[in-house]
């Protein structure tokens, strides 16, 4: 078994309302440190993964990501890194 | 003006209790998954901002990591990407 470290970054779909990207713009507008931030939020996860190989253990990563991580109808999920540990 | 594109990746500090984590791993490990997935949960944010020139913009976005995205008492922040757009 080798073991595998993933970064995730679970985002929200285009056309998805944003309100907590949304109450970070008002701030910054307000504080008036930037205008037109456009701050959009997510989600990140460090984790490890077990696999007989790099083939197993990404595809255990994904349904870990779709079922666990992210809510598919809402969001998609990136694999930022993806290492042998 | 220029304008860049940032990612911004906030995570807890070692040390710091992290519930959420501690939930998803449970799951992993009650559905049979992963028995130590050692999740670790933080934030990720997408934003533009505006400066004379790059020195400019990354000290701007320093101020807004530090006072609005993340609490450095807690946290700590990485500028996972910065590009002009």
């Amino acid at each position: 078994m080798k073991k595998y470290k993933a970064d995730i970054i679970v985002t929200l779909k285009n056309g998805v309302r944003d309100p907590q990207g949304a109450a970070v713009d008002t701030v910054l507008k307000r504080t008036g440190v930037e205008e037109q931030a456009a701050v959009q939020t997510g989600k990140f996860f460090t984790l490890s993964v077990t696999g007989e190989d790099e083939v197993n253990a990404k595809s255990k990563l994904g349904i870990i990501c779709e079922e666990v991580l992210s809510n598919p109808v809402l969001e998609t999920y990136k694999v930022e890194r993806f290492s042998e540990v």
